[in-house]
This record gives C-alpha cells, sequence and structure tokens, in this order.
C-alpha cells in the first residue's frame, strides 16, 4: 500500500535531529523475537511534553510518565513492545518506576528524566529482569542511526515502520524534527495503542512546546478513528534539546514557534494516514473533510461521528458511494446543522447539494472510491470552521483478527 | 435462535387488544414481493403517542407523524415496506401526506388522526399508483386477525416477525396490549429503520400516554445498541383506545399507569432482544448491566460505551472474555468513575474485582459465552442507579452485507 511504503525506509542520519540517540532491542517480550525495546535518549536535558489517553483506565506507565513530565523536562524515553503493562494494579506502578531507575542508573540521570510507557498485550506483569538485561543491552547500542532501530522496536502489528523527517531554517540554523510511530487501522486485539515519538533540536520553552503539541495534535491525531476506542496507553511525546543552536522559541507569535507547529503537523498528519492505512484489515482510508462549520469543535464533532459509523466504514470498504450513511451520521452527532444546506462530495463525486440527491453514475463513483485513500467532503453552508477526520475502512478481516484471538 | 422464534407465531385473537383492526398486504414495493403495505386501525379514536428518530435528518414521513401527532389522538397507522421515503425532499413530504389522505377517503377519518412511516431504500419516490391501490387493498381486508399480517408487512430484512401481547387486570376489566416490531441486528445496508407499533385496549389520557411511552422506550429501545447509528425512520407508536371499558388513566402515582409501564417495558424488553437477535450478521447479544452507579443517566451512557464498541462487540462474537476492552470503553464513556472500585463479570464468570484482575479458565469462561444471550455484569461501587443495554455482536457477516450491498 502506497502511503505505508512510503514510511518503511530508515530515516537518513543527516535528517535525524543532533543530540538524539536511540537503539532497538530484543529482551525477549514478543514470542516472534523480534525487537521490543525502545530507547530514546537526549545527550542533554530537554524540553518534554506530552499528550497521553484520556481513558480513566490508564495504564501505569502513563501515570509515571505524566508525574516525570511535571518539571517539563525530560532526558530519555524508554517503551516496551509486547506486554502493555496495563491492568496490572499496584505492581504495574512499581515496575513501571523500576524500568526508569534502571535507565537512570544505566546513564547516569535522574530517574524523573525518563519518560516511560509500554504497548501489547494487558493483564499480565512485566518480566523485569528481561527488562533490566534489555535496558542494558540498549544503553550499550546507543547511536544515532538507532533511532532508526527505537522506532521499530515499538511496533506491535504494524506491518511497516513509520517514521517521517522535517527541516527548516530558522535564525539561520537548520532546525530538524524527525517522528516516529505505532499504531494499526486494525487494532490490536489486546489493546489499541498509538504511541508517537517526536524529537527536535529546536529550543523552545516547555510552557510553548506543550502548546504546540497540544495543536498539531488536535488537528491530527486527536481526528484519527480507528475503532472509536482510546487505549489505556496511548501517548504522543515531543523532546525538544535545542541541539541545533537555533535561537530559542518563547513566544506564540514568533515565526519559529509557527514553522514548529506546522512541523509536527504535517509529521503527524502522515503518521495518522499511515497508522490508518496499516493493518490487515484495513483497505483503504476516508479522508473526512467538513467544511463551512460555524466552530471548528463544530466540524470536528461531525467529522469523527461520520468517521465512527461502523455502516460508513463498511461502505467505505465496499467502494459504496452511500450518502445515506453519512447523513445519519451527520444527524446524530448532537450538532445543530441544516439539513436542506449540506452537501455532500465522496471521491470528488457531488452526491447531495443543498441537501437534494444529485444524480450519478453509481458504478463509475465506486471505481473513483477503488483508492487507498477516499476524500470525503461535507460542506454545511454555515460559516467558515472546518476540520479533518481519518477513517479506515472495517473489513470482514478487522472482525475475524478482533473476535478469534485469544480464544 | 431461539429468542426468535418465540416471536413467530402469530398472537391469538383473543390476546389481541379490542377495537384495533389490521391488514397487511402486497402493493410491489419489493422486488421479492412480499407484503409490503401495514395498515392498523381503531374503531374509535385513541389517544395516541410516539417516539421518533432524534436524528436531524428526519424523514418526511416522520415530520408528517409528528405533526399529526399534535393533537395527542390518532385513529389509523399507514406504514410501508420497500422504500424509505427518506432523502426525498419536498416531494417525499407531499408523498407521505398523500398517504395519509387515502387513509382518509378509504376509512372517512381525519387526515390529521392518520400516523405515517416509510421503511426501505432510501433516496427514491414512492410509486404512489401503487400505494393508492393497496391502501384500497388493505382497508378491504381490514380484521382483528390481520394485526399479525400488518406487523409482518412492515418486515423488510427480519427473519421472523417479532410481537408480543400482554394481559393485565385493571378496575375489574381485562386490559389487553399487543406490540409489533421490526428491525434487525444486523442492519439494513441503506437505511437502519425500528419501527413499533403498540396498541392497548386501556384508557389513558394523552399526557400520561406520553409520559409512559417515554418511560418504557428509555429503559428499552434507546437501550438498544446495534451499530450506534439512529435511522431517519426509526419510530415507536403507541395507541390507546380505551375498549377494554377499564377506567381511565388519569394518574401518574395509579396502580393503572404503573402496570401499562411495566406491560409496556417488559413487551419492549423482548421486543429489543429480539430485533438485537435477528439478522444474518448477528451471531449472540450482549446484555449489558452496569450497577452501582450514581445516576440512572451515568449508568446509560456508560452501558451504551461499551454497547457500541466495536471491539467490545467483536469479542461477543468470538466468545472472547476479554475484560480489557470492558474497561476500555468504560474509561472513554466520559463517565466520572473509579477504576480501582469497578467488579465485571461475563456469562457469570467473575473477571476484575475491585480493579483487580480475577484468576478464571479462559477456555471454559469461552464456553459459557457461546449462548444466543451473553449477560455482562458492570459493578461501579458508587451509587445505587443501574441500566441496562443490549448490544449484537459483530460479525463477519455484517460487514460483508453491509459493503457488499449497492455496487
Amino acid at each position: 500500500m502506497p502511503p505505508l511504503k512510503r514510511f518503511a525506509k530508515p530515516l537518513s542520519v543527516r535528517s535525524l535531529p543532533r543530540g538524539f540517540l536511540g537503539a532497538g532491542v530484543t529482551c525477549g517480550l514478543k514470542p516472534s523475537g523480534k525487537p521490543d525495546l525502545a530507547l530514546f535518549v537526549s545527550d542533554r536535558i530537554a524540553a518534554a511534553a506530552a499528550v497521553t489517553t484520556q481513558n480513566l483506565f490508564a495504564a501505569p506507565p502513563i501515570h509515571v510518565t505524566r508525574d516525570h513530565l511535571k518539571s517539563g523536562r525530560a532526558q530519555a524515553i524508554i517503551i516496551n513492545s509486547g506486554s502493555a503493562n496495563a491492568a496490572t494494579g499496584r505492581q504495574g506502578l512499581i515496575d513501571a518506576r523500576q524500568m526508569c531507575a534502571l535507565v537512570s542508573a544505566a546513564l547516569d540521570i535522574r530517574s524523573a528524566d525518563v519518560l516511560v510507557n509500554s504497548t501489547g498485550v494487558i493483564g499480565q506483569r512485566l518480566p523485569m529482569d528481561r527488562l533490566a538485561a534489555g535496558i542494558d543491552d540498549a544503553v550499550s547500542n546507543l547511536c544515532s542511526a538507532g533511532l532508526n532501530r527505537a522506532g521499530e522496536a515499538m511496533m506491535t502489528t504494524d506491518r511497516h515502520p513509520k517514521r517521517t523527517a522535517r527541516r527548516w531554517t530558522q535564525g539561520r540554523r537548520e532546525v530538524r524534527l524527525a517522528t516516529f510511530a505505532k499504531g494499526v487501522g486494525m487494532i490490536h486485539p489486546d489493546m489499541a495503542t498509538m504511541i508517537s515519538v517526536a524529537l527536535t533540536d529546536a529550543a523552545v520553552s516547555a510552557p510553548l512546546l506543550r502548546r504546540a503539541l497540544r495543536e498539531a495534535v488536535d488537528q491530527t491525531y486527536n481526528c484519527l478513528t480507528v475503532d472509536g476506542d482510546t487505549s489505556t496507553n496511548d501517548m504522543v511525546v515531543l523532546l525538544a534539546n535545542g541541539a541545533s543552536g537555533a535561537p530559542r522559541i518563547e513566544r506564540i507569535t514568533s515565526e519559529g514557534y509557527r514553522r514548529l507547529v506546522r512541523a509536527l503537523t504535517e509529521s503527524f498528519e502522515e503518521m495518522v494516514l499511515s497508522i490508518a492505512s496499516d493493518g490487515e484489515g484495513a483497505s483503504r482510508v476516508a479522508v473526512i473533510r467538513v467544511r463551512g462549520a460555524r466552530t471548528v469543535a463544530d466540524a470536528r464533532k461531525l467529522a469523527r461521528a461520520v468517521g465512527r459509523s461502523s455502516l460508513f466504514k463498511t461502505a467505505i470498504h465496499g467502494a459504496d458511494p452511500n450518502w445515506g450513511r453519512i447523513t445519519m451520521a451527520l444527524g446524530n452527532a448532537g450538532v445543530d446543522i441544516d439539513p436542506s444546506q449540506v452537501s455532500i462530495s465522496v471521491a470528488k463525486t457531488p452526491l447531495l447539494r443543498r441537501g437534494q440527491p444529485v444524480r450519478h453514475d453509481r458504478a463509475q463513483t465506486s471505481q473513483a472510491m477503488r483508492k487507498d485513500q477516499v476524500p470525503v467532503v461535507i460542506s454545511l453552508g454555515l460559516g467558515r470552521a472546518e476540520a479533518t477526520c481519518w477513517s479506515s475502512s472495517l473489513t470482514e478481516e478487522y472482525v475475524r483478527f478482533n473476535s478469534a484471538y485469544t480464544t
């Protein structure tokens, strides 16, 4: 699938942000023997921010990471795949803290400067002895190119690594941003986790970093609908270590801030598309754009309502230009819209214009929908706000995979 | 499937409410040639109430029915299957009014006393000439036993008719209630419509009838989750014609009112279970009971959040006791709960007790889940409110049917 292959190639060392090292090793958490432990390290203290799951059942490592992020700084991120350390109660908290302590000891940095997460099967305790050995192994393999391997080691059911890099100039210095992500369009049976690590050598104050991350995430990761559920381990983390030597970004009105947000948003958009396309169960991705809303919040709510409708998702899978399912989802979104003003196009074919059906060649429209990405544009005619949501199709494979896993 | 077969038998004439006649005829709206026009008539003016779809894109007949119900009275209900008269714009309104006018003329009753609905394919105009002939045919076939045929004529992809009767005594007179429903666990590809007609010979004031219907619907039809979407044509209608001779129900505190609500709730619960079980794509039904909530609204929100989760629905299909998907859905419901107090049992097997996983034989639990109905009990430990939600499983057949329909 093209949107995936694009991200499969490792990022070249010249595109990776300066002052960051990584490692991805195997410590035996996965039956497959694939890499399962990822370590990302900055050679100096970095400003740090994260957006973590809103699920009330947030996993223990998420609680530890939130706690460590209160300082607005961090120097390392340790992530294991294979086991999610979720629903593990008090022991899970102890184990997550222990992972930070092990990294802290091996790197001689503060434990509170280590962020932690886990992804994989839920409800089982982490094998701490294996993790201890793995962390030693990872630390001794830290290098710049190892960032690519770290990105791969956090994968679970991903078919391809997901990563992208951006470079831009700020104050005559080149600034770099690299983003690594895991998560798939067909969600992992036991825990649907999306993890993204973004590293930049820009210099940014912690409050502005938090704000930039939030702005970018709201337009991207928060508009991705796979099956409407938010995992207990979801996390997007961003470190900025200033190693580029570019002037420090201190003001929201600055050009530097604007460019950082743009680079983050573009990178995350690519990741979202890649995540939505991945997985055996995702045949294609609908890119749902709602325009002409009164507010961005309204536009997002409507785009997401369409994106999470099972009937819509199966229609996308079947390349069926069934706009009735779109109006049904819009009408159920809890947003005040005027049905007589709504226009809808799918795969660039107008299907509804101001509430009235448009004659079209159904077979031809269906043919136009048989692409990796299907654009769906909904115009409300109420205002000027807009939003985009990405939704993976719902397929037989999704159901087969998700119903026949543990038993 | 047992919960279905139970409702397949016609209701005996002695269990049908007095003063009601019905007919179900074929007027040629379905390619299959099956009955497609249902007429329900009271021999006198009846108090009338309805709960209709909250979808903003409500179909034209729903608008006409709402308008006619303002008086709180009605005498006939005309419903066609095969074509939903949805997304048909102004012409759709004219056609829906014309259906009422045709019934009005044939029965010599007021047009405003006729309620109307349609179900089937969307976006196409009703063939009014066929409907006119069909309405004449239906009127000339009106009889008591015809109520069963009317119930069958509103079916679309239903595999079996859904109907149930209740009798109770009020003021020394026997009161009867008959309920007919259509709608399936695997929603019709083009429009997911649920229609229910309840007829009673109790005498009830219009405001109390509305209230009783709302009370019963909130606990039953509004807690049914098939795919999370509300159709543009959904409708539950209730007529009370007083033909039993029982004293008129005028007060909410009266025994008569209480018994009416109970009969309605029990009947609707049966219908909901039958609807959730029906359809080629529904392998089983999860009955999700949330207990120990602070408010009924909270309990309902949580039960529905679990019921609409695709990951939960596929786990039910696969008989997979994957409680992680239940906690995930609970954590995303937007209700303030305490994860450390949550207990969960599935098919009577405790899986989580006050936030801690309970050891259990996974194969044995899975075996216990291989039933038509899977009880899921979630205790929050926060209060005394509770609610139940019914959810059909998500299967490969659902996806196949819904993705491969029109093209």
